[in-house]
């Protein structure tokens, strides 16, 4: 499917700073940049770098006073449901190198102080790509989305028992669930159509069988909407920017549009397992 | 019933040390002291105190050296059952105001932390004695009961995602549950007979209808068979022994022993509503 | 010192509530109530309580709709000077009994997470009052005094790493390492003169040598203009208003006015011992 | 320096466990294996691979039962001392993206969470070099070295507080101050010439300049007398053995002997700046 995502960034500075920019989609296989532009006011030099992960990161340095980012890009992307309709949980010994460090807990999943939570809320539920959901089914009933009442300081320990937050606050309870029980799974920062009001969204994958499956437990907009920003451990190495300096956000535009095309295809909601590799 | 209680406690000290025990079992219309005997070796004054929830503390000037605390005594405690089986919840109206403070979250009961949680977990499950027993049946469930795995630091905040813990854990969390739900419940420490080993216990009390009732998640011990020593918000106030200075702890010894008496009624498990009060 | 006081709290109900308010100061020795009134829209029956620690508390029970409580009083009182200029530190064999609730760790308090943190910044420092001034010196210059960066999950524990808070954080972290060190310490909610802008404040008593002296980290406002309205554990306990159903204040209007005497004293800063006993 | 390591490691297994080991140094241009030796008893296939970041693990798949890993090890080190006495903090704008993932917090390292307390304690007190050395200092002076105080579960933000830990603890600590200030900083495990009793050891390094430079706030070992296993953001990927499947470890030892050389250099204690690039 193929997307038109514009992102408008504005802040204002009282001294240099540094911004580390994450909003440019990845690059791949399963996602193609068909056509992308930044413009900066004051014009400013992007240095563009790519991660060992693939996050495509753009550097600034910016002087004292406004400044504004507006990215604008055509993305396809090649989500595909999987034939195999329950992708099973890999035995450990079986799990690919890469993956490990996306067993290990992280800032804001602490996977190592929910393994008990985890064994007695969905040991036995089910089994690989169903038991992720049913995971996922869990968080969408037990937490409350809600906007204002968690923070970046926020981790899935306190979600767990707060039970309430926002997108990647759903996203790290997920992950930590799924590393307390053995699977890997990762944190994803995603534009996302049809979500409301538009903003950056978050959802998380989870590696069954051979691929690294996507999961939303906020269902606040179609799986196959998403044009993925980055892949991280969890929301500590997937920020839209990080300023080094005292930079304050003025504005904040995100639009993502569907392109139609002949196959007459749209975003939609799912069960089915889909994936981006 | 009747019980015989001992409780030995022996430390060193390298220098000079302010105890205040509280060990002596509480004494009110539910409960009399028979007999009591308090030695100590070497020979020590112990100046009685009585808190305002009735805690009957004892204080200690000790020279360093070893210091050994004996207590015995023989307590007639008057535990009843109650008729009403179902004893209701009450109307926070018509909450008596000396239960207030049995609501306030405290060191080890973040009830304020836990209200979502207790919410979705409990809301519409039962009403009165039967919610709170529901709420018992789910922390005996889901915490595992586990020496070494906790310390003086955890807390219900903890214990809700950690799942593990030890009998003051266990009634912590209860606490936190029940206060989250509008429920006054405060902690006691007591003297169990038939709890195997012998230990200081801690068990849960929750003001229902007019009176405190007894809960006791653990299920490690029959609740008749306890002799109460005191209650407070948590374990933070209802410590055996504070110690103003660096005393190591040598040995404990606790004894309880049930004195049979004519009407052959014995300690015994029970799923009925009972009180001190 | 002489001083007129208003307080009027504005809610919206959507269905009936039970409200405990905390608004009316301490009436004891050195605090008079002059005169009082309360006023209620609509009229709704205030029932007064007194706490076990002397609060004064009126519960109402409120229909569906808005509601609204207007205090107003003048009060005299009678905040001393301490002749001794250091009281010392009481070594603990010498606390009296009362004082010792206030030694142990409570919600926002957890000065048992505190004791090698307060030893290496404290121990050694100062004695007595001196101590004390130096703990609030800390506090004043490493926690920064900002609105909206905490809220009521907060304490002393994170405010100790974090350092950034309002009033009762402030007090909460002076509570927290006073008792970590062997000092009784309590929370204390007031009205305070000369408080820019007008609210609700916090300050915290340590008990040194046979009193309770009034210390104030935050330094906003001068000690003398206190009009003390509660003594707690900590903030858990001395919530202005406790509220058991779904009620959203509207408005929150605090008014405190010096009423000037033929002494010509006047609410003032002061470095000296002062005390409410 | 050449050094001769061992390393055993035996547990006892109930059922098939996949075990990933961590125990071999990392093998690149500032450290050489001049000759390596696994054994396992009983005979079972390592899977030897390579980690994004250098890391060599070893997959082992074994049978319940007792297992037995031996490694054996001559490696040569080239830790040098840098010319440059103060090598200086780097501006944000000139760090090379790879050490950008060492800015972000962890799982135990929430430099987040520690901003204002690393700017209030640490603020102009010195540049590059000096400044990390400055909080090591710090850390070496506020933290108590003790066994058994803190366990998995505890973070920088804990013992920020709570001032207690072993060798991971202080490095944590380290590392989230440095990435407080915008100094990348990454966790490494180490064995150790000269620590008694030899166990494994962690340390971090922290970018300045151009080069990452060693710091080891526990000072119980000289630094030259590092041989590195693995670097990372945190403890979470450094661990020496990751278990999938429930073995209890019977029994580690490990042993690092220097073997002299002709030039007579020997590890010793410095407070230069050394490094491994």
């Amino acid at each position: 499917m193929r997307f038109k995502v514009k992102c408008k960034l504005q802040y204002t500075l009282k001294e240099q700073n540094t911004f580390i920019f994450n909003v440019a989609p990845l690059s791949n296989n399963s996602q193609k940049i068909i056509e992308e532009d930044f413009t900066t006011k004051p014009e400013t030099t992007l240095e563009e770098f790519e991660s060992k992960s693939g996050k495509r990161l753009h550097k600034a340095i910016v002087e004292s006073g406004t400044f504004e980012l507006d990215y604008s890009g055509v993305i396809e992307t090649g989500l595909s449901i999987d034939a195999n309709q329950n992708p099973g949980l890999i035995e450990p010994f079986n799990l690919p190198f890469h993956t490990f460090e996306y067993l290990y807990p992280s800032r804001y999943c602490e996977s190592d102080k929910l393994e008990r939570m985890a064994s007695k809320e969905f040991f036995g539920k089910a089994q690989g790509f169903e038991l992720v959901t049913y995971i996922c089914n869990w968080i969408n009933y037990n937490v409350e989305y809600l906007r204002g009442t968690t923070d970046t300081a926020t981790s899935a320990f306190d979600t767990a028992t707060e039970r309430e937050g926002v997108c990647r606050d759903f996203a790290h309870l997920g992950i930590a669930f799924c590393r307390a029980l053995g699977i890997p799974a990762r944190f994803c920062s995603t534009y996302s159509c049809k979500l409301y009001p538009q903003d950056f969204h978050a959802f998380f994958e989870a590696f069954l069988g051979d691929k690294w499956y996507i999961f939303d437990p906020t269902r606040l907009a179609p799986q196959t909407g998403f044009i993925k920003i980055a892949n991280g451990r969890d929301a500590a190495d997937s920020s839209f920017a990080n300023i080094f300096g005292n930079a304050i956000m003025e504005d904040m535009e995100i639009n993502v549009e569907f392109i139609p095309s002949e196959d007459r295809q749209q975003p939609d909601y799912t069960t089915m397992p889909i994936t981006f590799d």
